[in-house]
């Protein structure tokens, strides 16, 4: 009988031994390798912390002790130990375990995490909720060396400082690697924390520390190793006890060191050392590859296939390569995104005009801003879902100034098994109030390039949104070729209704169109809308429909509806999209399907909406 | 003749001998107190940098070497140097000179600031242009002490130290006060690098650096006595040179120590000790007061008047208070804004929960909704315009998680004098395609009172958008009374036109109506949206009209148009509001007058699009 099998909460594994928790280890281990073959989800990631989420546990009381896992990819191992591990195998599908961190599936879950960055706020309040209630409960965020130089984060440990009697703890998990390589200056600090003496010294602590009496010697110990090698290290800057760094993987260190910062009043900050992929060979080989994945043969690892159609971020990539050939002025930008966002040969290619800004979106949107007021032409890959974090940005320093940066916005619409988080619901609603902004959604692969290179060519910002994954399989002419600016395109000619559809709702609209001998516009622009268009279509049909994968909620259908008021219409209108409320992972075409956003859907939308209609046009 | 009037431009500056620059500067303050005394606009933060924009015109050669100057409102001085000096009467008034630098308004205006910790990252893009382009220019962002710790500025900072190979320089402007007085763990830490043996020291570096010849030895003691007294600050950990404290009055110092500094490769960090109001005593002696202000005698000051009537900052100060009295697990938060959200009172009077967490925008919000989560009821009051800094938190941490935190949006709309950047023009468009969030608009300052009561209770996101300034003077009921949630008032029925009005614009929509004998509606929720209300609107009107101080673009009319879409009901509908735009700066009461949403242009914009209507309702 193997020992993860007798542990269904945190109270089963405090009964463990110390001694036991290795091999409770090991195995945890398996069961995170077994359950990611065949459901997917993150490898590297959680075989990184399957020391730390057993050893957070052991010595301290969750929940009632607050436990917050940054970016929240990191968490298989407490959602196993947390007593969700018979409900792995549902891992990130419809109505199954979220793959992040979730309020509502667990009370050991203390906060929604997904985003980067967010943990040390949020533990923050917490600790400080705790005092004022006079709870003697800790608040523990674990973060790891990517995310920590998320610019919130350091807001928060900058605020964090201030208080001297909370219970409270950072840990940095610190594996030398967010989702692409880190970047910045921080991380050869980092290194140079790890290297040497130091480390080893502050090893060795760990393990002196076990037993008690022994404890105020290595502390002093470990104190005195600081002193010498470190003065102060950033992290004491910022008024946190800063302990480290210790191997993340060894239990013998951590399980004490944990115990003693337990019994430590105010901000505490533990740094650990730990490996993605760590106790599989094949991730600890190539965590990138290992990060986020499918299903796999664990005793085979990821075989490469063929894929059938190129994704989104392939076609963006490839765009990139070739617009980059032809203008010198173009710079390519991600924050920590490069795999991710098909910019790997860009990367190789084009290494001076490259820049991976590190998880810093806020940063990536400004930073353009200086690069094309000195007549550069950057290009800023971001998923839709993270642009939300330099909205702000995007207003006052690109929009305002009308600065001609592109915007290639992956992951729009619906995302999947990352859920509700990751989300690109709202790109359409919250980028097309902005003035002096062009928002563009293709219907397939070909349009893609087209409005990349339309946003590009355009002197002053602009975005494509395009969807996660693959397309309807239109393999994209090889020309550079732009479209003309805020025009729509009639996919084909019915009666009595006019589909206007905007992206990845063009093909199914379009299939609907023809079931019912609609009229079906590719409308292309979210903005500036084509009005010339929607009169003519209001002018020749009784009955208009618009069909986005976004929230409806000031998406583009209300754009259309705006015009029609502007042009003095009125008209009846069948505004189809995303419903007011966040969705849950899942299989998006399951999604899609659900929420009537494929061509049955659309269909029966329009039919409960306008009935049969004669063809004298009217209701 | 005075030695400002010979300087029209740096090159008039460069003319001078170093030595005559200390005369320049007495000349320059005192032309900004005089000048502002008569404009009003920022004083304080502007009377700091008087010292360093001479010396930083006088060393570099802008426009070539890029100068940005963040937040923007300490670049008075700049801007009288730079051929401005005519204009500043003109300043903050319509179509005058900004109180901001603008790229439109001069080539020596390199980068548009206003929200802060933008700097560092515009100039990154701008070094890593000018070495792209093979231009040998420099690229300098001025920071404060406050702005600094905002966390983009961090994510700047860690990418900056990536770069040996650029001309950048960092000037950290550390007067030791925000707007607010600063918060966090950086300021006592900036605290120390300034006191003692340090401080004085690197002061006789800048002076001895002066003759040539001098220079190496002096350099060999600064860093000598940097490796003494401060082996490595916490910016040379983010990989740059660190040269500093010096007194950023003291031209003899900061001379020769840009000069100095100007040779070098790299990332350069100077970090120098300024006073806000320096040199003008009653300044010097309130900083806060003096900060941001209308027009005063230099000679007798800033004189107390009694306000004619309380602005929506002490209406929301005073519910505060108020519901913090009745409920103990009220926290107000903000991010480095207390006297402008007029939380003085509340701070003073429960120091406790109070927390002002620096400007940090991101960790607010974050912070607020790890409150939440522990049963306590946050209260973040934040500008409309900052709130598009923590948009992803708004969505990811508390909207998604549907936690209970109240904002209160001041400046929402139109703000006058501070112009296009700080416009709360977008507030209503990007929040309500957020599931799950509740968002007022008072007509009043007694209905902003009940809204905030409305929001405090409600179970989940809520926020109440007000403007800038005092309201129509309606003066607030003692108790504390909600709202019934999504219900919108009929305040006048009239005939064949329903004028559905939000907020603000609720006063002078019911006077057009007046006029127009329309019947006016005050809309109350922009969401929920009052469905029956509009139903209702709708059956008995032939014509409605929506009216909001807020962009048209996905804004609350587009929320009445798709509740009539929902609704299948088919209407003519006239959207009033901002337009698809900037606005810049100027008087409210004009710019409202401008774009047609005074009384008058309600009426006008009625009339044009409806003509006259009998009474059987057919237009």
């Amino acid at each position: 009988m193997k020992l993860l099998n007798t542990i269904n909460s945190p109270a089963d594994l405090k009964r463990l031994q110390a001694s036991q928790l290795p091999l409770l280890a090991d195995e945890l281990r398996d069961y995170i390798i077994q359950s990611v073959s065949r459901t997917g989800g993150h490898l590297s990631s959680n075989l990184g912390t399957v020391e730390l989420a057993i050893a957070l546990h052991y010595i301290f009381d969750t929940p009632d002790d607050r436990l917050i896992w940054d970016v929240g990819h990191q968490s298989y191992a407490h959602k196993i130990l947390t007593g969700r591990k018979d409900r792995m195998n549902t891992l990130r599908q419809l109505n199954g375990l979220s793959g992040f961190p979730k309020r509502d599936e667990s009370e050991f879950d203390s906060f929604g995490t997904a985003h980067s960055s967010t943990s040390i706020s949020a533990a923050l309040g917490m600790a400080l909720a705790a005092k004022l209630k006079g709870e003697d409960t800790y608040s523990i965020a674990v973060i790891g060396d990517g995310a920590i130089t998320g610019g919130m984060a350091f807001e928060a440990m900058n605020n964090v400082g201030v208080y001297d009697d909370i219970n409270m703890l950072v840990i940095l998990n610190d594996n030398d690697m967010s989702i692409s390589p880190p970047v910045g200056a921080l991380n050869s600090y980092f290194a140079r924390l790890m290297s040497g003496k130091f480390y080893a010294a502050a090893k060795n602590v760990g393990k002196t520390v076990l037993p008690a009496p022994m404890r105020h010697i290595a502390r002093k110990f470990e104190e005195h190793a600081k002193s010498m090698i470190a003065p102060a290290t950033l992290f004491e800057e910022f008024g946190f006890n800063y302990i480290g760094p210790i191997d993340g993987h060894d239990l013998e260190a951590l399980v004490p060191t944990l115990q003693n910062l337990k019994e430590r009043k105010g901000p505490q900050f533990l740094h650990i050392v730990t490996k993605k992929g760590h106790g599989y060979k094949l991730a600890e080989a190539d965590p990138i590859l290992y990060h986020g994945l499918g299903k796999f043969c664990p005793e085979e690892g990821i075989k490469p296939v063929l894929a059938a159609k190129p994704t989104y971020a392939d076609i963006f990539g490839n765009w990139l390569c070739d617009m980059a050939a032809v203008d010198k002025k173009l710079i390519g930008i991600t924050p920590a995104m490069k795999e991710g966002s098909g910019m790997v040969q860009f990367a190789k290619d084009y290494p001076e005009r490259f820049f991976d800004v590190g998880i810093a979106e806020q940063h990536a949107v400004t930073f353009s801003a200086g690069l094309a007021c000195e007549g550069l032409k950057p290009v800023v890959a971001i998923y839709s879902t993270f642009l939300q974090r330099a909205y702000d940005q995007l207003i006052h320093d690109v929009a305002l100034q009308n600065l001609d940066v592109t915007f290639a916005l992956d992951r729009s619409g619906l995302v999947g098994a990352d859920g509700a988080t990751h989300a690109g619901n709202y790109d359409m609603a919250y980028l097309r109030c902005i003035p002096n902004m062009v928002v563009m959604a293709p219907s397939s692969e070909n349009e893609a390039r087209q409005m990349l290179t339309t946003a590009y060519r355009y002197n002053g910002p602009a975005a494509v949104r395009y969807p996660r994954g693959a397309g309807i399989g239109i393999e994209p002419e090889k020309e550079l070729t732009a479209l003309p600016l805020g025009k729509g395109d009639i996919l084909r000619k019915g009666k009595n209704i006019a589909i206007l559809a905007f992206g990845t709702m063009v093909n199914p609209a379009l299939s609907a169109g023809e079931e019912l001998d609609a009229t079906v516009v590719n409308m292309r622009f979210v903005k500036p809308i084509d009005k010339e268009l929607i009169c003519e279509m209001a002018k020749t049909h009784p009955c208009l429909v618009t069909v986005e994968e976004g929230t409806i909620h000031g998406g583009a259908g209300s754009a259309v509806m705006e015009t029609l008021a502007e042009e003095k219409l009125t008209h009846p209108v069948l505004l189809l999209g995303l419903p007011d409320k966040f969705i849950d992972h899942g299989d998006v075409g399951q999604l899609l399907a659900m929420h009537k956003l494929d061509k049955h859907g659309i269909m029966a939308s329009i039919i409960e909406r306008f009935g049969k209609i004669d063809d004298s046009g009217k209701e």
